[in-house]
């Protein structure tokens, strides 16, 4: 019988492993080394190995992290403000303002660090992220250990961070070149959308991102003004016009996809453009509902983000999943759509795949050591008939007790090892003062 | 300068009253004295008083509690079978086999009990409930504390309880002596469903109603198929129908509601029937979305419940508000319908003004002295700008951490204080075998 050496020992009630085989492991045991899982199958003994730290998970499902696929980190300070107006109000009347006012490395790193810290206690272990003053994102994700896409939110007009989009782009290379040798932050190219750009623009970073051998993302089709508004300007849908720019002949990631014609999701479906669908933003700003199952019958990837918490108001993949699969339900008036298990990928695994990550997204043996922990012991848990069920209609956020990413352990027992919580959320609350006597002086 | 003699007195950051000027205290006192509250203003100081029991919830928002207006508390044990399937075959396949074979007093008691853990950690502190063996209901809530209007569901055909509707109202009329010098818990008449009765029942309910002088509800209008079978076969639809019998002339709450035509909304705005809205089961069994805005225009009082936690899989009312106020933005493509205020209203205030109640549903002087108390000091809710925005948008359940209901402390510092959890999880998870073996069985 081998006798393992291991870092990390894990006993797990269950293993939602996530491979092609959907393999469920009942009272199972993992081992990690390094940044690998060493073991993943039946219980071990205790005889059977060594290892530095236990986690026992026995009431508890290991599965691989929540996958956030879609958020702006720095935002979440403004959680809250804005509540109940639509996304061009939400944007022109209070998100703009505050960050002409306010965005600034020190508010980004600030807003990044609360935005991590709920982002762990929820399970989530990888982040996509799009923001101004990006290399202040990137400080707060390598403290708290977390992997990243990360990009730097390019318009046509100046930001915050850059004063033209060639600012941008060189913002960028300084980036890539920041974390070249980085295994957790990887850098992508954002350009923020059709109505903040314009064609050139994603004509000049599909250029960029094929000589930088980067992937591409934007916020397209979001909304039904924009919509319009694009067949008003260019005679074309939002998505034939950056088809038109070849964008789509790089790696692109849409993001939303609200608002697709049938011939869009053809588009799509034929250049094999994942879509990244943000359900809990798209409802609160009232924009409307992605065609997940449509994208879906045409085999177009769907991966879930959480959009911003100031337009969510949460940063919890496990409600954005929860809320995924009953509003396509209603959406469709078919209770068999999304089914839990499709859910629970898109939030999870299909990250990994959208992104583009080797060895990651599933529990398996020398993949990447990437997983969360999820307590199935408490009242609404009860009883569990089936775990992926379980986790998707029932599973509340604070659940989650464990999170280890890249074979280092982020949060045990619900503390978050990586980050100062206590500093962190005093100088939140500090600064959501300053902001608060800030928009009452409009 | 008054001094007080009090049971209960509470520190809160946040007292939202909830009473028709909604008012807001900052940093306020509660004192409760017998049932109900004797203080509600600005801080006192602690020689201003004595109490018996002091807590402390200068970080949290006390409020009215959840009330939970429409439930089936004994399927909480079906929790998670029959996931993604509509409704007509979540009851044939699944619910009423698993009745036949389960559904008996002892069941039923155990299955409210699950629930009213549930509920109680959520902040719910009225329930409005409809079950078989509504005496075993009845039991449970007692014990647990908390006010309740408790219905025996009655059927054209036979049930797990009753073998016939005269069997039903005398079951009914058994519980109406049981509890007639209840404070905490109230008959109403409940007749399942237009698909399950017919016009007879319905009329011949409305004068055993009239005659007891009780509320009566039903489920009316949820699904399409619903509407279609009354338009086939009574040539009405199903609100016409039953308002055709003469059960709106009696106190009747309309379950459901998804499938209303303008003329059944102004049936309902005539009659002054309000409706309770599920938001969350009508998603999870592809039913629909009730026209929330459309009766809030026409005056129609709406309110919440979450239904069974086997069609939902939960029992938060924090998750129902969150999910109502973002479904109808997405339905109405407007990111202004349903903001928070009224959102927060529809699950807790509106429910005492639509089941009656006296004296309850705000936190004001004199008033019977039911409140939760809500932390909002974690990650999730911070920073925060409008504590209404942070409850309905950014809150999650755990957050709750008291529960006080008719002067008496329910739950603190999130312990339930009334019911022995761990013996009836352990119970509730026996019995999740034996339900699981059956399934497997079939």
């Amino acid at each position: 019988m081998e006798f393992f050496k291991a870092d990390i020992a894990i006993d797990a009630g269950y293993i939602l492993c996530l491979d092609e085989s959907a393999t469920q492991i009942e009272d199972g045991t993992i081992l990690i080394k390094n940044n690998n899982f060493q073991y993943v199958g039946s219980r071990l003994d205790r005889g059977q190995y060594i290892a530095t730290d236990y986690i026992d998970a026995k009431t508890s499902v290991v599965l691989p992290p929540f996958y956030n696929q879609h958020t702006h980190p720095s935002l979440s300070l403004y959680r809250g403000l804005g509540v109940d107006l639509s996304l061009h109000d939400w944007l022109q009347k209070v998100i703009w303002p505050l960050e002409k006012r306010f965005c600034n490395p020190e508010m980004v790193y600030l807003g990044s660090q609360l935005s991590l810290l709920e982002m762990i206690r929820s399970g989530t272990g990888a982040v996509a992220t799009m923001d101004f003053h990006t290399k202040a994102v990137g400080k707060a994700f390598e403290e708290a250990g977390l992997r990243a896409y990360l990009g730097e939110a390019i318009f046509k007009t100046p930001t915050p961070a850059c004063q033209s989009p060639e600012d941008g782009y060189k913002y960028i290379e300084s980036l890539l070149t920041e974390y070249s040798d980085s295994d957790l932050i990887h850098i992508y190219l954002a350009i923020h959308a059709p109505f903040t750009s314009n064609p050139a623009l994603y004509k000049e970073a599909a250029k960029r991102a094929t000589q930088w051998d980067i992937l591409t993302t934007s916020h397209i089709a979001e909304t039904k003004s924009e919509f319009e508004w694009s067949q008003k300007t260019y005679r074309k849908t939002p998505v034939e016009l950056i088809e038109s720019t070849g964008i789509l002949d790089t790696d692109f990631i849409l993001v939303h996809g609200v608002h697709l014609s049938d011939s869009d999701i053809k588009i799509l479906s034929n250049n094999d453009i994942p879509v990244i669908h943000n359900p809990q933003s798209n409802m609160f700003l009232g924009s409307g509902a992605c065609p997940v199952s449509s994208l879906l019958e045409q085999n177009v990837l769907v991966g879930l983000g959480t959009d911003s918490a100031a337009s969510n108001n949460n940063l919890s993949m496990m409600r954005e999943m929860q809320t995924a699969a009953k509003l396509h339900k209603v959406i469709q008036k078919d209770a068999s759509s999304i089914p839990a298990p499709q859910a629970l990928r898109m939030a999870t695994a299909n990250g990994y795949r959208i992104y583009r990550h080797k060895l990651l997204g599933q529990i398996t043996k020398d993949y990447k050591a990437d997983m969360q922990i999820i307590e199935t012991a408490d009242i609404h848990n009860i009883p569990s008939y089936d775990i992926t069920s379980t986790l998707v209609y029932s599973s509340h956020s604070e659940d989650v007790t464990g999170l280890i990413v890249n074979g280092k352990i982020i949060m045990k027992d619900r503390e978050i090892i990586t980050l100062d919580e206590g500093g962190i959320l005093d100088r939140c609350k500090k600064m959501g003062l300053e902001i608060a006597q800030f928009m009452k002086n409009r």
